[in-house]
């Protein structure tokens, strides 16, 4: 092979090309800072980081406690910060996590994301053996010890590939967030949806409709024939073909900015009500039919479970502090148990 | 089209062979009762049945309470029996199930299965649209309330596949025994193992090495790194190719006989023994594990709750009552919960 001073004469010189996504982004941030002429990875992470503080900040004012947080790197690229308060004074398990992704798509799962995204590899003839990806969203689940207070989850996302010449190639965003209480009080399941359907026809009137049946159907623990919780909204794979992305990044953006002035008045009104120990046991008995629907059947979490190097504690944060399972438990009929299980096997229309 | 009397008359008249497999073998039962001259799908669904008045008429002698007896029927054939005895004096969940399945296979299920059994359609040029199966086998897991006495699983089964002409096809056993605690006590481990060594060298002296071996490879929690507990011996597809079908029963049966002689001395040395709330704690940890196990890689798991009229109840029935989740929960360097850990990465030889 040719002496190294001869290829560097002949040869082209060492260009942005040839460092990875990874590399690149942390070049631009570091000479550039994030703007809003900044590529969208970058301002997605900038907007998901800020999120998590604010969420943590406003999560704290209510417990009264603080969050752990444990910055981690990921050693084939990219890291995340994991935020988790535990057995506080309202909060028995709160977690908010920020993840970014720098990897690698193999062909075959180029080919799978065809599917949905015509853009990946448009020209069908020249489908390359690999394409570089980012991803980075958050996600948080809080389980408050009080039985009257619901659990919520929330998770937005941005996913990106990059073309063999470094330009940003198919890209989509998807999220949700949905409520789950052990207790239903309508009026909880009524704000909660009336939030997310304000956010949702500021951008698009179909959103709200379409995004409610998508949660409906997904957080659906097949095997029960019950619906996870009360639903919310769910979308995946929002790309150029449903809007544009400068407009999708700000729906997402209001959607993740409403969480917290639409649950902390939720969980402020519930968490001091008070309740028996029969009460505070069918919680748990919820709580293990949401351990089984985020094992059994939530592909975040298998996919999550299934990354090598991933870190199975952010992952499995979602899991509440305790949960039980009790053979053959029905509720009395006509008790409150008994509706909330009525309304998770027919899901209602809240707004 | 002719009229009956006219078919009666001159076509062949209606035989065994128009009934299906789960109607033949009710004839029988109620013809000629069961024998050792009977199928062994008539024999070992009596194996098991017996089986299981004999472990919880032993587990109710150790824990002072009863078990809730469940008989269900399939209504797509077959039907089982769940037995399950909650928040007792010893145990905190136990149950014992048998299940008789009698169902059909579609053409690429056969194709999957024929991996692992050649005699599954032999003849490639004339594989059947669909074989009618049969399934019998016994369940258990026993979750007691001391940390330190062990949790249990034994699982041992028979599949055949019925011939389009009503003959037996394919036929296999599988099964196994493994002991999960959440305070190791060599002892226990040791003569747990033991005991499996015994009955498997009595049939055969390769089988404990094989069967150990697979027991640690499969219930192998594999997002954690570490097994589910100190292993026991599993197995699958023992067909005609390892042995023939009279002695492999014969195994089976010895296997299965052997759990209450090896079982029942371990609870009873463990049941009223000292603990703190912190290694009470440390079992719920554990148990948390045990949940991850069963519903992310329990490929019986899987497979039951996907199958259509499953009694959801009965396969989750080996969850334990209750479970927790701390988030980076580690135990004290060298504490006996830390040794546990550290056997569970590296499963051990016991004898």
């Amino acid at each position: 092979t040719a002496p190294l001073a001869y290829k560097m004469a002949v040869e082209e010189p060492l260009s942005l090309d040839s460092l990875s996504l990874a590399e690149r982004d942390q070049q631009t941030k570091r000479e550039q800072g994030v703007n809003d002429a900044s590529p969208m990875r970058l301002r997605m992470e900038k907007f998901v980081k800020e999120q998590q503080k604010e969420i943590v900040w406003a999560l704290e004012q209510v417990d009264g406690n603080s969050f752990r947080v444990d910055e981690w790197q990921r050693k084939e690229g990219g890291g995340g910060i994991t935020c988790v308060l535990q057995d506080g004074n309202v909060f028995e398990k709160a977690g908010v996590g920020v993840s970014v992704v720098y990897g690698t798509l193999p062909k075959p799962a180029i080919l799978k994301m065809r599917a949905n995204h015509k853009k990946l590899g448009e020209d069908i003839e020249n489908i390359p053996d690999s394409l570089e990806f980012f991803a980075a969203g958050l996600s948080l689940v809080v389980h408050p010890k009080n039985p009257m207070a619901p659990t919520v989850h929330l998770n937005y996302r941005y996913f990106e590939t990059a073309n063999p010449d470094g330009t940003s190639g198919a890209w989509w965003f998807g999220g949700g967030s949905d409520l789950t209480p052990a207790y239903l009080f309508d009026e909880d399941a009524i704000q909660f949806h009336k939030s997310l359907k304000e956010v949702c026809d500021a951008h698009d009137k179909d959103y709200y409709s379409r995004f409610k049946k998508w949660c409906d159907t997904y957080f659906y623990n097949k095997h029960r024939g019950e619906s996870r919780g009360v639903g919310g909204i769910f979308f995946d794979d929002l790309d150029e073909t449903v809007r544009d992305k400068e407009n999708t990044f700000a729906f997402i953006q209001d959607a993740l900015k409403s969480f917290v002035p639409t649950y902390v008045p939720i969980i402020n009104k519930r968490k001091d009500m008070p309740y028996t120990e029969q009460e505070k046991e069918w919680q748990q008995i919820r709580r293990g039919k949401y351990v089984e629907f985020n094992l059994v059947h939530d592909r975040g979490t298998a996919f999550g479970l299934n990354t090598p190097g991933a870190r199975v504690e952010s992952i499995l944060m979602s899991l509440p502090l305790t949960a039980s399972w009790k053979y053959m438990y029905e509720p009395e009929p006509k008790s409150r148990e008994a509706r909330l299980v009525e309304v998770l096997k027919t899901p209602k229309e809240w707004v």
